[in-house]
């Protein structure tokens, strides 16, 4: 299994999670975070962002359905034809061992 | 060492924090999150929940006391006898570093 | 790549985010977490805190940073000469995988 943490705009964050669901990935927990990237904040006329708000998603799957999740979230968090500076990113990585709660038992 | 992060109901973070504490485990990083897990939401009546309150409880123990600290979630974050839907879940991955501020050393 | 997540003293967030942006890397996701560590609470007079703010601070780098960035949150992460109890944690982990939205490319 793999831990599947995307950062992405509020805005496009239940585009994601709905687009996940119908691809048959429901299990997602979503955290509130602000966040900079490689842009460094952002400038609208005199006044400098340093930081902002973003969703972090964090999704576990299957080993075997790793790049077909990636690929659905990156083309629904993406905004625009081109994407933009600040669409955010997705970081993959291990997980080891999961249990259930209800069941006490590890998948 | 070994990162454990477990997706509890908010009502049955403290309990687990106890029971963590009461076995020697004191540092418990709590994060409130907002999740859907295989389950996809709730229904009350006509009303659908699509995602629900969870707290993200993250600690990081020894490799040896893993099992331990896994046992005591399990146990403490489920609700009734059998468990129910919703209860969470918990994921292990490792941790390649861990170094504590106020000395700067490496554990 | 790696992860690299520090558990910081909300007052110290800042000087951190500025530090590694001076440093190069302005990338930073900040969550604002409650934390307890091996200290078990804080206690003032009567009161025990049970639980306090602080501010989980995570950014990825290249494994050829990685030392630098660590010192650098250690530097200023860290309270008075000496440092104190609460003042945090740093914890280091693999990550797999990174991809950026905008552009939908693997890095």
């Amino acid at each position: 299994m793999v831990m599947i943490r995307s950062i992405v705009r509020p805005e496009k964050s239940q585009e994601v999670i709905d687009a996940l669901f119908e691809a048959g990935f429901p299990a997602v927990t979503k955290i509130n975070v602000a966040g900079r990237g490689q842009q460094k904040g952002l400038k609208v006329g005199e006044v400098v962002y340093d930081e902002l708000p973003k969703d972090l998603l964090m999704t576990v799957v299957k080993d075997e359905n790793k790049e077909l999740v990636i690929s659905i979230i990156l083309e629904t968090a993406k905004t625009g034809e081109n994407g933009n500076y600040g669409d955010g990113k997705v970081f993959v990585s291990a997980v080891d061992d999961i249990y259930t709660i209800s069941t006490g038992k590890k998948e």
